[in-house]
């Protein structure tokens, strides 16, 4: 059973073969890091998670960068507009790198409680303009970018003479001319679907660094193209990002890196599609986007309840990653019960009671799984093999089915190897017993009360002393007994 | 009440008083990622963010920048063997700044375990490399460095001659001269004490950027000058590290500044002493260092228990900063039971009997917490303070003192400002009550099990009707009952 990922590049589906097995090469857009991460985001980072997760299941060994974006990313993707970090830091009157890192902390906390696994590298396009000053020379120096009042742009007029500029979108380079319009301060370029790969900053900017060409930063699409080649190095096997990233982003660091290296950089191009509310894309700019951390504490006039981290994890993987998802409070509530559901019966499979023979092939059920997530990680169809086990397990503890010790053992192992290794869920229960302690206290204090009442003096002492080892204070008062840790 | 600071530069302690109040700028050094954080780092870390949350107590806006030195650190500080972080990657056949994500990674979750603020900003040194440069290029253009080989050295006979070299250490140029040994590759030098601001990389070395003189990359001392002034500017307030940091490392800073600049950077430096084992540092390069992560599972041979984070950073509060501080599990546990002493009491204070009038003048112990931590911060006294008032409270609760209405308030006041927000030390026993549960539940199963043998149905009634609502099954087995969540 191969592998097939869906190439956006190609189209289709294609046989996975990495170009140096058993390594595997994946670079994956990170956040621009000027706000809290919404579910859109959570969507990005738990799609390549599942990659990354199946990747090293299958046995390759990963190296997997996901970058974060602290400079160059301006308001709209015309390359005008200020840069989004920095408009936020003069707003808070706060240095650029105290928004990075308070709004880097926060996503990686976000990140930690869906349970997504750290990448293998992180970095930072701020820590990387040397990498992406050498990039923009380079295609300099190849003819593909021209400088005009100290920035430098990528001449896609040029490029398309050579390659062929709107293969990953599917875009003409003469409906590009047509669809856009003239924007402010866009002058300096010879076309506008030109894109800047080094803007010269104005004296109030205040991230800049000094360059051949200007003091200023660099364009937004440099730095995936310069940090991907330095720890990928100039092709590597998987690139990913979300579908609204396709164009210009993509387009563009494809451009970039044919440019630079008359080669192709990325061999598998790779894009989740979006979270909707009512039908619309769920955004920043569009303000309709509700954030991970108003999810877990439900604190959003959208939101009927709160949603744990896991409740969340759960309901964007019962949807395949290229299929559009629509928020609503129901189909979270219904993921709530079904994974619910899914850990009773995980629970229940140490208990069932094993028989010679087994009436159901369990076997069959671990290809089917391997097969759902082998077809381009079809994580959908992966549960619904897992909801299937659920009622054989339910038939077998009520005795209408049987199962072998060796099938109860595989059974184990297939929700361990799909629903805790791969795709990432963990029971949420055992984290916090307050209430469970609470509770159990009460029905001790309960007896002891009444076996004073009772003159059983052999079971309050029984209490005391148990309760002694635990460190428990037990104070009686007028009111009834209460109780304290010492 | 105004705070002092002991100020290693002048050897004494002085009055604070911030360049641009309300404004901070503070800097600490942070770690060399390339291994787990061990207690030494620990202390650093816990001493600064002391200082952090006490000036922000004190109502001060405070700029904490912490960087992360992940390339430039060589294995001796003569500026010799392969880089710290280079090596390592060598060794486990990694991406450098694979060990760099993995280790700051792991570094971030044990300082969170430490309840360890976060600095506003973390800079990595190889984020900085252009700032670096252009620093080493000023030092250059000034007179006080030269060339070898392509690297760049700092020119200690020059600088001594117009600025006070060693005036932090309080060592001689003469002294070093005699102390220090030839070693291999110094010849480069003009004198042994000089310190590399650039190096020349060898081929094999994996981390390597273009500069005026070579490829190579920055001397270690460099980033903390370089990455201070970008983010704090020429002038600020407080530098921080662990006294190993004197010399060589604060000391070339010192220089740096000085020679780039004509004027000191720094205008009050802090050091925290060191962990002692037996009386002998505790650090990577002696060998002699438990990690955290040991002291949180329990697992090292030196250690008698698990010793959770808030034991750890109660028992390194309990030290003065500037004192040495022996590690043992007698002290350990000490500081473990006083801890609890102090919550215990401060649970006790809500439900504290009050009267019109007090017996005990509570305002005064306000004043002594804010003393002590103004006296240099100072906190093995303030928690003395807080012991005071721990027997207070007992007395209180015992009725043998009394306290009004608004006393009690002012003294939770005290324990929630100085306990909580300052010290940093919060409750930890609702974290996990899982051990906790088992241990409740085999009490009442143990008295369910009489209950039945005396046939007492009604305690056993109880029982089972308890343990429904809390979702809990029991089961009888040959071998006794058994319980689990449903």
């Amino acid at each position: 059973m191969r592998l097939s990922i869906y190439n956006t590049l190609k189209r289709k589906k294609e046989i996975f073969e990495p170009l140096n097995p058993p390594h595997v090469g994946m670079y994956v857009c990170g956040p621009t890091v000027y706000g809290d991460a919404h579910l859109g985001h959570a969507r990005s980072a738990l799609t390549f998670d599942l990659v990354f997760r199946y990747l090293k299941f299958l046995g390759y060994k990963v190296r997997y960068v996901r970058n974060i974006t602290d400079v160059g990313h301006l308001e709209n993707d015309a390359d005008e507009g200020e840069d989004k970090i920095a408009k936020k830091a003069r707003l808070e009157q706060l240095e650029p790198m105290e928004i990075v890192k308070y709004f880097t902390d926060r996503y990686h906390a976000n990140m930690d409680a869906l349970n997504i696994q750290h990448p293998s590298i992180e970095p930072t396009a701020s820590g990387h303009i040397i990498e992406q000053i050498e990039m923009v020379k380079t295609i300099f120096d190849k003819g593909y970018a021209y400088e005009a009042e100290g920035s430098v742009y990528f001449d896609v007029d040029k490029y398309s003479q050579d390659y062929d500029y709107g293969k990953l979108s599917g875009r003409k380079v003469e409906e590009l001319l047509e669809n856009t319009r003239e924007l402010a301060g866009q002058e300096e370029k010879k076309n506008s679907f030109d894109f800047a790969l080094w803007k010269k900053a104005d004296e109030r900017h205040i991230m800049q660094w000094k360059s051949p060409w200007s003091k200023g930063f660099p364009g937004w699409h440099m730095e995936c193209s310069a940090m991907s080649k330095k720890y990928l190095g100039e092709t590597f096997d998987i690139h990913g990002g979300g579908m609204d990233l396709l164009f210009p982003h993509h387009e563009s660091e494809i451009a970039q890196s044919n440019a630079a290296q008359g080669k192709d950089a990325v061999r598998y191009w790779m894009h989740n599609n979006m979270i909707t509310v009512n039908g619309q894309k769920m955004g920043k700019s569009l303000n309709n986007f509700i954030t991970l951390n108003e999810f877990f504490s439900g604190k959003h006039e959208a939101l009927q309840q709160a949603y744990s981290p896991m409740t969340i994890r759960f309901f964007l993987l019962q949807a395949h990653y290229r299929s559009t998802l629509d928020f609503s409070n129901e189909a979270l509530q219904a993921a709530e019960k079904g994974m619910n559901k899914l850990f009773a019966a995980y629970d229940l499979i140490e208990k069932l009671p094993d028989t010679k023979s087994s009436s159901v092939d369990i076997a069959k059920y671990r290809d089917l799984c391997l097969k759902a997530m082998s077809d381009d990680f079809n994580s959908p169809v992966l549960i619904a093999h897992l909801f299937d086990l659920v009622k054989v397990i339910n038939q077998v503890n009520d005795k209408k089915e049987t199962l072998s010790k060796d099938d109860i053992v595989t059974l184990k192992q297939i929700f361990d190897d799909f629903l805790i290794t791969i795709l990432g869920i963990k029971s949420e229960k055992s984290t916090d017993n307050t209430q469970v302690v609470d509770y159990l206290m009460q029905t001790i204090l309960d007896i002891r009360q009444n076996a004073k009442t009772n003159k059983d003096w052999a079971t309050a002492d029984k209490i005391r002393n148990d309760l002694n080892k635990l460190n428990i204070q037990v104070k009686d008062t007028k009111d009834g007994a209460s109780w304290s840790f010492r």
